[in-house]
């Protein structure tokens, strides 16, 4: 089996829905001891997640880790991000200290980091580095998986960004790092990114997947001035241009990034090991999009944390025919929107697992032994 | 001191929000390793913490509790709601019982419960009954404080709900939830409540102090069916017309509930004693407003946590000056949307504590030989 093949059999991969699972799950939210709907979001998250998982109640969903696809883009070259590209590197030497926008949260919530190196440009420290692609348990310090395919991409405003060969590979490496969650007992994962340049790539990946224009996709990315703007606009519209007919894989490879090719691949990864995914912000939700190109079915394990404030967000989010959770009006990336989103859907599996139905909360002594013996269900 | 006196003084006392830590805040999240503002509200909430705390950074929000305040209300004679009135008192008992909507939440993650019944109409068992207003630490079983002022309200539709005596009883009830919390060592706390009808007290309560009509406060509450919508119209708009003129606390007295007098005092008493305060839903934020009405600093205490269905609720928010941090589709009350909230402060919090700076963040190797000692900052 071509590595090609390989990545079509396992984006094929995926299991539809428990559907029984979500009729008793629906059941469930119908008769529990409040009126109907009433927890919203909330009520949805977790028949969404017993259709993932197979089961109503008693979803631990505690285990949770943010995988961080890295990688740099040649199209930066074009002056189209605020952030020199040496921000890659940095930032991603800074998940193993902790101090980044998604780290501090992990290191506080006590979520794993799944760090990987698919195409950072500049050098990292050696001993930073490791081969094994597996999560950090709490107090290890986190590595950064070295599986670098080349030193950032090409500038796709002249030539692909990269071959189709590597699209393939960076994909594995996304399916790779699902495992890896899987392997170590993640119930809840999300996916997130740093590659400075990153938000013209998806950009244009957005626009070749739904044809629209670059007026309607572009924002400032991290803070672009407005000649960048202009420019951006420029080359996503030729991106789309250049795009059409081509199928996803070459789409990713001409006008797209190893990070979002890596996030594709953990996207469709975790929902084949029914890993529930959490969508961070905009370039993660078009990684989620290529995902859904290449087996819609995956879908049915994503849930959208906050609403990116980049404009082409919308649109992604339709195609998913998904609803963001909260707006806090965050644009960082790195994952950062996952953690709050983790607890979100905590929240719903517990109310799912916690509260009683009208029938089993009905009111008699009995409970009261229970609870003075410590008994709280 | 009269108990009327009592409360003017306590809600005078509260104090202006730390200045220079704002200040200090501010210019932290401007230098922190990220664009400035790319964290969105999650850097808005660590500046107003700060003003509260008076501390910029490590300020620990761990320590959690939902008030609950579980009152009857005489209006549900008119047929405003659509829950027997026997639901206040089965789901004040199904709170110690961890198995409602916010309990089920609180049990997950660990917050307190401090359930009062200032008015509910029917029996509590005797052996529920705690006299002392303390918050239950983790194992201990969840009591009911006893602070039952009346068997419920008199409906406000035919005569004024309660005294301008219970009133402020009521008041002083919320002063002492939130001393207790204080006591207890809450670094952050929610006010809800449970009594069938208050979704039309709350509506009355919003048209007497914004003159706003009833048609663009009046929604179904927990699912009214049309007769009733048309009758809670009528008595919104009587209701305002009725307290034309009158001060705050006989807004509350004559159209009010016990349950939302006592959470305006909680409130009020939280932003006393330098807790920040979440508002949770339509019943909530009503009484969050006639905290304002008492004492305008109060809002620079108050967190909004997820937008109501309940039409009155922008224009609550709007008075306010303030802004839901999420959108879950929730019309349960209680409290539940507090515990998500929670989280979204705890993870600001972790952000300014655990980013670091761009000088502090710059890439040296001595950082290394921290990690391998496994000291984490």
């Amino acid at each position: 089996m071509t590595e090609e093949e390989k990545v079509m059999a396992l984006a094929g991969s995926i299991d539809e829905p428990d559907q029984a699972a979500i009729a008793a799950a629906r059941e469930r939210q119908s008769v529990l001891a409040k009126v109907p709907g009433s927890l919203g979001k909330l009520e949805d998250i977790s028949i969404k997640i017993a259709g993932i998982t197979g089961k109503v109640k008693d979803n631990d969903v505690r285990k949770q880790c943010v995988a961080i696809m890295c990688a740099d883009n040649g199209v930066v070259a074009e002056g189209v991000a605020s952030a020199p590209q040496s921000v890659t590197q940095s930032q991603t030497i800074n998940f193993t200290r902790r101090i980044t926008g998604v780290s501090s949260q992990a290191r506080y919530f006590g979520i794993d980091l799944l760090v990987t190196d698919v195409g950072v440009a500049m050098d990292i420290p050696k001993d930073l580095y490791t081969d094994e692609m597996n999560t950090p348990d709490g107090g290890i310090p986190i590595q950064i998986v070295n599986r670098r395919l080349e030193n950032g991409t090409r500038d796709l405003a002249v030539e692909p960004a990269m071959t189709r060969e590597q699209a393939v590979k960076a994909i594995l490496v996304g399916f790779e790092a699902a495992d890896a969650m899987k392997k170590a007992g993640v119930q809840l994962c999300g996916i997130g990114e740093m590659g400075i340049g990153n938000t013209t790539t998806s950009s244009c990946l957005l626009g070749a997947i739904t044809g629209i224009t670059a007026e309607d996709i572009v924002g400032r990315g991290g803070g672009l001035n407005n000649e960048g703007l202009q420019t951006k606009y420029r080359i996503v519209a030729e991106a789309t241009k250049r795009c059409a007919g081509m199928d996803t894989i070459d789409k990713l490879a001409n006008v797209g990034g190893l990070d979002i090719c890596a996030m594709t691949g953990a996207f469709l990864g975790a929902a084949k090991n029914h890993i529930p995914v959490v969508i961070d912000g905009f370039i993660s939700i078009v990684a989620a999009c290529m995902a859904r190109e290449l087996n819609p079915m995956v879908t049915n394990y994503m849930f959208a944390s906050h609403k990116s404030k980049e404009i082409g967000y919308v649109a992604a989010m339709e195609r998913l025919g998904l609803a963001p959770m909260f707006d806090l009006g965050m644009r960082l990336g790195e994952g950062s929107g996952c953690p709050v989103a983790f607890k979100v859907i905590e929240a719903s599996c517990a109310h799912m697992s916690l509260m009683k139905t009208l029938a089993e909360g009905s009111i008699d002594d009995s409970y009261l032994d229970e609870i003075r013996k410590g008994n709280f269900f």
